[in-house]
């Protein structure tokens, strides 16, 4: 008999919900607005009348093996209760895992949305060829996951995968984490329009004044296209972020040695962009990366989509996720197949 | 029938050779003097005569399990080649696990000496009580160690656990391997006396000065001695030391988030001069520390040595290895033990 599960990607903004069979193929998939200024019950009143809903529609498609929900915070795979959610801040404490089993009468699996990216990736992503790997998902904040030997690492108490808070700049720019030049400072979208910001304040950005004055929504969308459009000061903004990219992953490749680091989430959109400055980076800062870098002679380029591992030898690949915004989707319905309990 | 194993701990000044039962216990050691400037040929001489002469003396012992040796440098697992050894150049490209199982008739393990370091200490030192731990090793150089799910992790190819090259200072002092700012740049024997060195060209550091003038060998123990009787240039450079290390820890516990991590190697010593400023910089860099940090009030003061797990719930232990200048010897020991080939 066929099977297959459902994933949850629970973000404070949206909520999607997708039934995917065991081949990896989308079945089905629903986005809802997240009503997070409801309340935590409303949103679970929501995620659980649309899986009931998606259920229906696909009844006959076989087994459900479960239900994967990532979540934006830190949690306690024992018991299956949120610890820490900074975007969804009512979760806290709240043992979703058991409530949300109980109402549904199947299996749930929680955990935290960038593992859950990093396991998208892994299965069907930029990394399928991997048993190690490493993720980066650049959103609001930056998020990190690692699969090592197939599985999540989540580390003592599933506080592991913080890649966002390496220092990369000691004496730095302000983190929400209350330290000083965390990556998170640089590489986010929040970072972008922050430096943005601190670029207009400066007074000779004048590409960045006249878009944030038009734009009631000065994203780094917005900074992106400026930069691609050759603004100056934008293209800087992406250079910094490129370096603060590169100086993190040296750290990560001179620690781990993994095959291959992915780099997710709405600011990798700006890829081409930022990335050059991560390879500048890696060559200085990282003897590993130095002695493993894809040869751009035999077509391995650095950065291209690299799905297959480069012939025979050992090649640190740093490379763009291929699964978008959906890694995290995929991720979360790859768990009721891989994850015992 | 009880067995054993030999350990050798292969450092660029010295040769350490011990034969080990299973339960840890030592049964012999020999030290000898490195011939670097003689030749791969002759030291290999020399360890293959030392191992003979051991293996005759506790005859009756038991079973020898075979022979773990600790170099310091990259090892080709599959090959048993040493693929580059800084201090022991030409031992580069050297088929040694071949030659030496040909010449001993007996199993030979090689591994990266920091590796082997990081085991010894959660065999039988630090980590003991361990299944995941970091280490990080203060010698001539700075080394890691990692044992994930009680074993080595090596990476793709071998290359991982460079915590010494972990960026600290992105723009700051000049390292060997070509980056600036690496921690290996601020917290090797190396960087204790380069510090101190351009500590005495600024022109206010009269201790640092005499001390200089006075010892032919003004090495980090001397350096360590002067901070230690009160000296305010000596105590800075040990400042500096915790600092680095403490970014450099903040980064593994941020993206790891292992119950223990062990610092060894020669300028441990100094552990009482530098540790608070570890704690320091922890504090500060790192969420998953400051939500982990041993409690003093219950007796698990920071940076004690800390053997046994915290009742309970989950700690980060940051503590001095307990094994001196054995971690490596213990550890490569160990090596027949727990791997397969």
């Amino acid at each position: 008999m066929p099977s297959y599960s459902i994933g949850v990607d629970l973000g404070g903004t949206n909520l999607r919900i997708a039934a995917v069979d065991q081949q990896g193929k989308l079945l089905e998939k629903i986005v809802l607005d997240t009503k997070v200024t409801l309340g935590r019950d409303h949103v679970v009143n929501d995620m659980c009348a649309a899986i009931q809903g998606l259920s229906a529609k696909i009844r006959g498609a076989g087994l459900l093996l479960g239900i994967g929900i990532g979540v934006p915070g830190i949690i306690d795979m024992e018991t299956g209760m949120v610890r820490e959610s900074p975007n969804l801040p009512d979760w806290a404490d709240y043992p979703a895992r058991p409530e949300i089993e109980k109402r549904l009468g199947a299996r749930v699996i929680l955990e935290n949305d960038a593992n859950a990216a990093a396991l998208g990736e892994k299965w069907l992503g930029a990394a399928r060829e991997f048993d190690d790997m490493g993720m980066l998902t650049l959103g609001t904040g930056v998020g990190g996951g690692l699969v090592l030997g197939g599985r999540i690492w989540r580390g003592m108490n599933g506080m592991a995968n913080e890649f966002g808070h390496i220092t990369v700049e000691p004496a730095g720019a302000r983190c929400g984490c209350g330290n000083r030049g965390c990556l998170e400072a640089y590489a986010s979208a929040t970072a972008v329009v922050r430096m943005a910001h601190e670029a207009i304040a400066g007074g000779n950005a004048p590409g960045l004044a006249r878009a944030a004055e038009k734009n009631g929504d000065f994203s780094a969308k917005v900074i992106h296209n400026l930069a691609t459009q050759g603004d100056e000061q934008a293209k800087r903004i992406f250079q910094t972020v490129g370096k603060m990219l590169g100086i993190a992953l040296s750290d990560l490749v001179n620690a781990l040695n993994l095959p291959i680091y992915v780099v997710g989430g709405g600011v990798s959109g700006a890829w081409e962009v930022f990335s050059p400055y991560i390879f500048e980076e890696l060559h200085q800062r990282s003897m590993v990366y130095a002695a493993t870098a894809p040869d751009s002679s035999n077509g391995n380029r650095e950065g291209a989509s690299a799905n297959v591992r480069p012939g025979g030898s050992s090649k640190t690949i740093i490379t763009r996720a291929s699964l978008g915004s959906d890694a995290g989707l995929y991720g979360a319905a790859r768990l009721p197949m891989v994850v015992e309990t």
